[in-house]
């Protein structure tokens, strides 16, 4: 299991004084660039140097509480699944407290970056996944 | 079916050169804004004067295709379900050519403002997503 | 003078309730793409064919009111000066009532793709600039 | 001087690659918020609890680099002026090399949250701010 500490910002509230749904996506995202980082595939390397894409082909968000402007909050991400050319990432973000206010899922697609079908996943990133969860 | 016409914009789209994911979530906001806006129950009424909001309990999306930057775009809106206190909407995000490049489904709970509770949906809410759709 | 309308958009606002002070640079470049679209040079023609781009090199905004979700509002754009390699765009943010709520300015600077030295406007975009404001 | 470090997000880049520049008004403010939470005055406080708020009245920003997605950045914060009712921060982004790539500026005024007119600084957050930097 993966952690990321965060805060939540200013910008990722709207008019109803919580987060955004749709910004939950970002937060998580903003975990798995970390930890896609610290495997060593960061997102400048995969968009600007790698020979393969890593797409979203699905993503899903279960919210259960909110979040408030200036809250430390934590994400959790778990490996939940992972094949051949895709993997699947569940993610469970916790505010100050502990409590999980959203659980998120994400499959994630490897692609060519030429022909843009699909391929095996990286045989490196694949031994890191398994590895680092 | 409600339809919405839009085109993409280039803080929607990252260094993939197409629209992020998370972003998705944001076009089909949009469009169920609209929506709502086209029934009378725009977001600066349901914040500001309404005694009930809608939250989002859940939001999913199934990727198919990508957008660019400038790519005209329409955003498609049915209402798959609707019970006492909750509906859900699905929506179909088509490129220029007509072509589904995204789905997505969120489902709605409306609360009372005041205890935080689940509530029945106003009636008058109900009866316009009716007939609307 | 090129004007553009649109809706202000429940992400585009905080938690004070109002469209965040940054989200005016998205609207004002939303207006920009729109208008730069009007004269045949949209976004996914100038990022991914064009052998230029026109950077930003200085923005800036003066407010003097604020925005709610839903607000019907009016950007106009005005080309406040231009020169060879440079233009400068003036941008004025009007309420459903047709008041000023921002003010903006925008500096763009072309640049050669491959060198990503200063370069001169294109014919074509300097003539279309210049006509249509 | 504030100094806050963070990272470079992919939804913060557009499709030419870069950052959008309108996202380093994001950016500056996430620091801002954390230096105003390292004095005390949390946004959450501000927003929820406060009987003030700080609007900002003019905001610019001059761009002399780029950032790309996963690039480690350092923002400096430095209070350049503060009167009776307002102060004006200076912000400078580095890039991984310490070079500057953006220096914005915002100008801060202390309002009545129930008449919305100018106010003083409250005298705690006036002190705090001018010993922090």
């Amino acid at each position: 299991m993966y952690t990321w500490d965060t805060t939540v910002k200013l910008h990722q509230t709207d008019a109803a004084g919580i987060v955004f749904y749709g910004n939950y996506f970002r937060i998580v995202h903003d975990a798995y660039e970390a930890f896609m980082g610290s495997l060593g595939f960061d997102f400048n390397y995969i968009i600007n140097e790698a020979d393969f894409l890593v797409l979203i082909a699905h993503a899903e968000a279960d919210y259960s509480g909110s979040l408030r402007p200036s809250e430390k909050i934590r994400v959790q991400i778990a490996l939940d699944k992972i094949g051949t050319t895709s993997f699947v990432l569940g993610y469970d973000v916790l505010n100050t407290a502990g409590d999980s206010v959203c659980r998120l899922k994400t499959v994630h697609v490897a692609t060519d970056k030429k022909s843009g079908r699909k391929r095996p996943l990286p045989e490196k990133l694949r031994a890191k996944l398994v590895a680092a969860t």
